[in-house]
């Protein structure tokens, strides 16, 4: 199923699952698959940040997808293809469509400044990858260094049809969300669907500003899920409650860099994952980290009983 | 009082109060002084981006300084002096010592990329301000854009004497925290006070790691005081709950830019501002966003009624 | 007189003379004034990179503009007021322009990325200092980190009258005035005067598609005044001439950071300036540059023997 | 011929051909690797910036590098290996090193801040592609972002046996190199072999330092083997003579983005490539900016007759 400007829930990220000697713990591929499935997301995506793309090679890059997409069947699956050349893009967009995937997600190039270039960026990229591919726009300054203003997003969904998701990740962006479903309401841009990144620390609020569900990698998607349902039926205390219950951790994880460790150290508490490991170069994980991540564990199962690990 | 190395507790950051019209608001200056002592302060930074000292002419700023310090009395008033050029910090670093400050505060300058271009500027930032100024370190990578490494940090400290206090905010850094602390024990690097920022989102673990208190604007100083006397009562659990209780609010003015307005709003709903009134150019302030704070607030006063405004 | 948008020629950069304790050589800042006026410039400017003026003080700033101003008579003097922030730019604007400057600089502030922030940027500071002062717009990505787009410069041309000069250093950047200019000529931009910078690097081709004039520190300013006199009489192949001798030195001296220095001591060479010291801190200047300063300029005597020191 | 540590001289870096429709022009190829022996070269770099690598996809990438490294038989063929991720370094390295390339060359990745970052950073590329290849160790500030005081080049050097070569274009940078010379003399740091970059516009006087020769894509690499002869035969005006007469074109060219189309150009012109096509996205290359290039062609024509095209 191709992904379009309906999509709406939670779409996760998912982690690489390694063995401890690096090489890719297919076992847990699968597990981890049916698990995003099970905890109620719509789909999910491969390849991001939280998947280590960088240190996965083409061959293995397109074994994974090849593998995660065959196991989700009808389930929609997006692939990060964001490289440093156009080339290397358009090749695996392609393949990875041909697989089956849902759609892909493209980050602006590193050193982009004005408006100019960034549009142009995206105009490129399309006609690099080919405008029959339903893409997953990521706008998420902090870690490309990339900002678009709210005139720019609309340019670029207007611009490019092929466009059907923002990935909403700038920070602060709560009036940003407000102004795009605004400019949707007038007419003066086009209906698409805004999930939200950021590790979902705003999830609470950005759901009140009218976004469509979250595509983030929080270790609970469950609680993800349930929070976007609470708020799309209206509870609006319940959904801050729940979210407020998983907000120690889902801070603790929203670390640059040590985050991903974090993730996939509950992950693997959770039983998802048959191990932890990371691919070199990974950041620490020390014995104090690990140990503060039990503890927030410990105090989320009093808070969410159904969160017990 | 000039400030040393045994600094401990919280030293708030203070905004700089105006009245609707941009002129300041002498008489909030004065009633924001009182509050931080009456909220348990052990002192106050003023002039820091929370003060927004850019907005301040240099006669402003020494008058604001004056004000503040005469009021203070004998209790400990740091000012930020962080400027483009070694000329206007040495100016004001003078100036606000003579009318009695207790230290100053510097940040690196912008564009400091290699190790030894960090460490040159703070041996000439000393020099130009003179060795005999008590002043904080300002490790706030995510705002000047300048990282500093654990090696670098202990090297500023040894080289520099009159260093006293580490406002550590890198992120993320609780073991940059513990690095620090054992290289303390180990007597590779002298003990210096480290109070945290990063706007107190990880003051819970940051006290677990070994900090000494917290130098940082939320709005609510009486609970990062609390916490701080918990965590150093050996009152884990209690200071966590105090502590994510607050979380919500706190993680929403963490926001950059907003954030500011943020706060200013919270302290005029708590009575010390009588107005949330900042200078152009000022971050948008929406209608959308006082009614989340004022939900988070009501939401507040139930998990701390304490904090009830 | 004040500065617009007919201003043409050259309009040098000045350093600002230290005598080698550091304070300020003021029969140096004299002779400099006269020089800049014998040599054929229509003006020049103050307190800009080259003036090391992050290094002055508030006080010793102003003393540097009105010693100039006062020397300069009804000569145009350009003051660069470029700041952290807008309170201490208008505050220096203010007085210089009471001084009697003929204008002001203004670069872009760090951190601006989109075109929305930096059209803002500069409707703010023009609301800072007054709409009645005549500014010059600084374009120099290289050294500020802000890029501005064709569409952009058109922007806050359009949207601020009191700007009346573009000194151009964008680089790569011919492209850039050939669209300013052919936006003057089909009536989408009003007329401004562009002046270029980027060390005068190229000089050569920048008269070729239409610039005004030079507004850069390049220690001979005769050749550059010589060179703009020539293009503008149309004879190309002289003023090319006379721009190649000078390319190898004039290279040279574009290196950031040493450039400084080797200005200061190549007018020292010329008798201009009675030492070449720097305030600290301050790039190296190695016997080696020395010698190879030395070297180039013998070689320059030989290609251009006015050039002879 | 595996490169090592007493490289010298010039070795070009190389365009990848095109032709008008955006295939690799083969042909072209041949003759490109023809020309730049015939033209003194020792050896040259492909899949660097001007060989718009990123263009290219890993099939091209590697077909391109087979073609090159046949044709050169046993002369020395350098390949750019600077990825978003270790993996894909990895790979393209291997399997040019196993084609019978010399050694690859690595930039920093993006981002690298601190000392520790940047020397962990070279640790884990040489762990990846294997401690066997030789490498070049690209250290160009302007284009990465990243920069490297001496003592962190002194320590990539140590730490890493198989880097045999710095390819040296930090700015200003002719201090770096006495530095590291002197380094090398006083046995602090082991001798490698230094080429200079930065489209050589200070070989002059970097050559006057001791480098060993260039590493640059300067469209007349006779001119860059001539002066670094004349060099290092002692005859130091003549080796000035020659490259003042090429620096208003070699300069014209050293702009970023457009430089790599003028070269293309230059190289079209001298009949060396059949088109001076780019892939998309090229850099604008305008009517003016091709008639100045033909202007500055006559110009050096006259004064180095065996550079008439």
């Amino acid at each position: 199923m191709k992904l379009d400007a309906t999509a709406a829930g939670v779409y996760s990220i998912a982690p690489t699952p390694f063995q401890e000697d690096g090489s890719i713990d297919w076992t847990s591929v699968d597990k981890m698959t049916d698990f995003y499935f099970d905890a109620g997301c719509n789909g999910f995506t491969i390849l991001g940040v939280l998947g280590e793309a960088p240190k996965l090679d083409a061959e293995e890059a397109l074994a994974l997808a090849s593998r995660v997409i065959k196991r989700a069947g009808s389930k929609p699956i997006i692939v990060g293809v964001s490289a440093s050349g156009f080339a290397a893009m358009r090749s695996l967009a392609r393949k990875v469509m041909d697989m089956g995937a849902a759609g892909v997600m493209i980050a602006p190039g590193a050193g982009l400044k004005t408006d100019d270039q960034i549009t142009a960026y995206f105009r490129n990229a399309v006609e690099a990858i080919g405008s029959d591919i339903p893409w997953v726009l990521q706008d998420y300054p902090q870690s490309t260094g990339v900002t678009m203003s709210n005139n720019v997003v609309r340019k670029v969904v207007t611009e490019n049809p092929s466009l059907v998701v923002l990935k909403h990740e700038d920070w602060p962006g709560l009036d940003k969300i407000s102004t795009l479903r605004n400019w949707e309401k007038d007419g003066s841009m086009r209906r698409i669907s805004i999930l939200i990144g950021n590790n979902g620390l705003f999830l609470d609020f950005e759901l009140d500003r009218g976004v469509d569900g979250a595509n983030t990698g929080y270790a609970f998607p469950d609680m993800l899920v349930e929070t976007v349902k609470l708020a799309k039926a209206g509870k609006r205390d319940e959904a801050h409650d729940l979210f407020d219950a998983h907000l120690p951790l889902l801070r603790y994880d929203h670390q640059p860099g040590v985050g991903l460790a974090v993730r996939k150290y509950v992950l693997m508490r959770r039983g998802i994952l048959a191990t932890a490991a990371m691919r070199k170069p990974a950041p620490a994980f020390s014995a104090e980290t690990r140990s503060e991540v039990d503890y927030l564990l410990a105090r989320l199962a009093k808070r969410d009983p159904r969160a017990k690990v």
